[in-house]
């Protein structure tokens, strides 16, 4: 039986979130990359920086559980990738793209808010303080992430509203 | 050019959370088949129907923006039950599985809160009145299904907690 009791849950849970982070790694540039404002540029990278560092703590969660940190593939995370690759490939106004980009990356932000959410309850409930203390960590960056990517959008939505064929 | 204003990228969104729902629509029966719980199974029966009323309220949200309802395909939504579907067809104790079957519920709630959350910005920017008050309805009911969620969650771990072999 693959899922006989809450750890098993909790490991299975975390080789997702392993995937996830992994496959964001590979996406953060092209999206980086497609962005016209220079704010937004920067807010992608600098959270691609923070994607590398919360790898290590999911690995580090692994250890800390006594499990080889293993990825098992997030289908959630291609679909999510492969939306955003659709739309950065089509054509469109710079600012209705940064627009879209925000609503891609804010839907990541959120997949991973209630994985990590997930995990902190779990790791809580199991006993696992140091697993914890390090998704913790990373869920309180996706947080901040998030907030950041509505700041940003107030701006970038009424540049869009300014778009020529606006 | 595919995405020229606001208005595209608003109908582009709205096309996919069209999508999303009636993916959702398709998958909850299997996973309300599957929970042991019966709270849960409730609680996904009660979604089920709101989910179809949220269909509803976006299929008038096009109406209202002079567009006609259609969809295009959610890759991040056929991720998600994917994801949800190869868990439930995986052996489990039951009591882990519910806490799996929340967990799976969660990600979606939230890919549906972000995606809900971009299209009432967009839908005040662009002064689109009464789309905006459909899409908050369905935000206001995706946050607080969340809510219950995390709400019976807390159950559900302590028996997945006391699992036989847990």
């Amino acid at each position: 039986m693959a899922l006989k009791n809450l750890a098993d849950a909790f490991h299975d849970e975390l080789r997702d979130i392993l995937s996830a982070e992994r496959q964001l790694v590979k996406a953060l540039p092209k999206m980086a990359k497609h962005a016209s404002c220079e704010k937004l540029t920067q807010a992608i990278n600098n959270h691609l920086i923070e994607t590398q560092n919360q790898i290590d703590r999911v690995e580090q969660a692994f250890e800390e559980t006594g499990k080889q940190a293993k990825a098992k593939t997030c289908e959630a995370m291609k679909g999510l990738i492969t939306e955003a690759n659709e739309m950065l490939d089509e054509e469109g106004e710079p600012a209705v793209k940064d627009a879209l980009i925000i609503a891609c990356a804010q839907k990541v932000e959120h997949y991973e808010i209630a994985t990590y959410g997930t995990l902190c309850t779990w790791a809580e409930a199991l006993g696992y303080v140091n697993a914890l203390k390090l998704l913790k960590q990373n869920i309180n960056e996706e947080e901040a992430a998030d907030e950041k990517l509505s700041e940003l959008a107030k701006t970038i939505n009424m540049a869009a509203m300014a778009a020529p064929a606006g």
